[in-house]
């Protein structure tokens, strides 16, 4: 079948803890790759509770965010910014980073990663 | 230099018009390509003011959506959606559509696009 898009509220998308290793955090994936999905990137909503946070870590892909609620630390090796609706961050691939929720309101945020066969290499 | 990242408020972009054939639509390319962006997927943001519209229109590469404000219709070929706030869009290549402002308020979303080396073949 030809793939014909799709629209939906995030809210009609599962939201799944992240795992051990990010207190707090949740993630649902908005636009998966595959048939029904995108050639090239995989779209990803991050929401991290107060007093949450990922841990401070590094991968072979980039990161694309933009910011929805709440505030919270961006981390990129050796810089931090205190951030919150409407900031954008471009995270590089092999660069460590870290999210920290602040404050008493759920941090959310979009967080593109390439499709999983372009992660690992250079273009 | 080694790309370090970037961290910044959408409103530093400047938010240019989209063309005669987009009345009322205006673009702010968030995440570029290139030696300072990303390597696979270029974030922008779209606003349409009241009245305003794209094309209904194609092309070989799709899109990513996310809405951020106001109200609009999506139109993907023979589907049209009333959508806001939260609401995500996956637009295949080739596939026709169109974004209209609805109501008064500026409808604005998120819009990736593949890097322009990756657009217009399949992967």
């Amino acid at each position: 079948m030809t793939n014909q898009g799709r629209c939906f509220h995030y809210h009609d998308i599962p939201n799944e803890p992240f795992g051990d290793e990010a207190p707090g955090v949740k993630i649902r994936v908005l636009i998966d790759e595959g048939e029904d999905g995108s050639p090239y990137y995989v779209l990803r909503m991050i929401e991290i509770e107060p007093g949450g946070h990922t841990p401070y870590h590094s991968h072979p892909f980039e990161h694309e965010n933009f910011v929805l609620t709440g505030r919270g630390y961006l981390t990129i090796a050796d810089k931090k910014w205190l951030i919150g609706p409407g900031y954008v961050a471009y995270v590089p691939s092999g660069v460590p980073h870290m999210y920290e929720c602040v404050g008493d309101e759920v941090f959310s945020f979009l967080c593109g990663i390439p499709a999983s066969r372009l992660r690992g290499s250079n273009p």
